[in-house]
């Protein structure tokens, strides 16, 4: 029997499919988790506060695979994984959908300035003139990272009519190659940031970038906060340089109450939300979890298997 | 010579390339129109008030083709030229990007509960989970009415993932016909209006259609305030068997500031902006006016005619 350790947070969707061979323990409570640890040969811990994880992973001596719901695993500890051999498999596309609905609303929602529709409702007042009169047709969008959800956002914008170009480690035919992005930046209405979060990344978009976009464009960041230097990004903003930004994502999160982007007209926050934006995320998780426990079983190689070393 | 009488407004977009044989005369004030209008045998005067330019209309004793902007046309006389035999055209189509742009704004940001989103950051506030949760990958949405915006809007839905259905006169394949949508309403979670505003289509969804409609779903109207009937959509949003209503038209226009709607947490206005939400608009405008221009030289028959009987 190989003994899985799992939030019982998912039980009701993954017991009674659970394979023979697997002897699952369920925990609810830190207690319960951190003494079921050393158990555990599988685990899947999605919903606990990362620090706990951490803390509960450090005592798993027997494990074998750990399961993440998250598309990133910034925050997991691969170097531990990759010393005792651990496979580290991810949520990678489970979030696809909502994220790209929530890159449509947010460029949708700032190219008609929805913002100020929603605060003249809420003062009950009729606005005579649309606040925003840009169009997705023709924008010419950059799309930096094409994982799932980067591929899911091309293809919703390409029936919105734009125009639109991937940038990827390794391209295709029309695509940006390694680092040619950088000097086509001039070309779009919009930057669209969606690479995983790894040391490569950090830092990724900076003054040079901010300054080399089109003017009047718009940076969208839903990789992580610390792909874009945020203090050369407010810089761009003050200097009305840039159009606008939508972060999904932010450095620190949660964004202190106190953070002049906060308070920025052409700034939109929206909190890390659009992962989760989602009713189908925990049986998606689930699902994804069930069929590599059937490949664990059978020993045949797990999907959506992380590379320790590239960190994605 | 044909005298064409143009808002000044158009007079950049259009004078150096008006044909020859056409005189144009170009009014900038209610004066102006209204002492030249006896002379106009072509008339174009948008973004004129309905009233004024109804006025202009009444004087017009030569006119054979009014050229309207918009794609409703139920604020024409429509009688008095078919009296005269008055050609109208229409603007159907010119508005199908921006209106289609913002059906999937209001949808998305109805699923995400977006609003909420935007108040929480003008409280500076991280918003640990998602008011809204939906998506609309496999939602099944109903759009009646499938002129160009219907067809845009079912495209750009179709990259979602939604699943669309359309209703109209005369069904293809797939498609529902006549009133047979009527049957169907329990069906769809989202049921999209943009029927031409007849006398037919007035009060076309009215208190039977909604109590028809599944539990939960939302009804978006983009057509005419009246092709609804409020009252009973009021009711329908306060008894809860609907989601939520998205009106980017009312009845009447402006909603007075002290109706009910206004106030409903549900319920979404967006004030009749979506067909303009466009910087496109006017050159789209000049551009089918001057192609139906010079087929009016050439004597060919003119594009987007309205059939005067039908009223679109």
């Amino acid at each position: 029997m190989t003994v899985a350790l799992v939030n019982a947070l998912a039980r009701p969707l993954v017991e009674s499919k659970t394979p023979d061979g697997i002897e699952p323990l369920w925990f609810e409570t830190p207690e319960e988790l951190l003494d079921l640890a050393p158990r555990a040969e599988i685990a899947w811990l999605d919903m606990c506060p990362p620090p706990l994880a951490a803390q509960a992973i450090a005592r798993m001596d027997k494990l074998v695979w750990y399961n993440a719901m998250s598309s990133g695993v910034d925050w997991l500890p691969l170097d531990l994984f990759r010393e005792r051999g651990v496979t580290l498999t991810n949520g990678a596309g489970i979030h696809a959908q909502s994220v790209a609905e929530f890159a449509l609303l947010g460029m949708l929602g700032m190219a008609k300035n929805w913002r100020e529709v929603v605060r003249a409702q809420d003062r009950h007042e009729w606005l005579a003139e649309p606040p925003g009169k840009l169009e997705l047709l023709d924008a010419e969008v950059l799309i930096i990272g094409a994982g799932e959800i980067g591929q899911r956002i091309r293809q919703m914008l390409l029936a919105m009519g734009s125009r639109v170009t991937m940038a990827r480690r390794n391209p295709g035919v029309g695509e940006l190659g390694g680092e040619e992005w950088r000097s086509a930046l001039g070309r779009f209405n919009w930057v669209i940031l969606i690479v995983p979060s790894t040391p490569e990344t950090r830092g990724l978009f900076g003054a040079d970038e901010l300054a080399a976009m089109k003017p009047d464009a718009v940076l969208m960041n839903f990789a992580r906060g610390t792909v874009v230097d945020q203090d050369a990004l407010l810089a761009a903003i003050d200097s009305h340089h840039l159009g606008g930004a939508f972060l999904d994502v932010t450095d620190p999160e949660p964004l202190p109450r106190d953070h002049p982007l906060w308070a920025r007209d052409n700034v939109h926050i929206s909190m890390h939300l659009s992962g989760r934006a989602q009713d189908a995320l925990f049986p998606r998780g689930a699902a994804r979890y069930l069929e590599n426990l059937q490949r664990f079983q059978r020993g045949e190689p797990l999907l959506h298997r992380v590379d320790l070393a590239r960190g994605y």
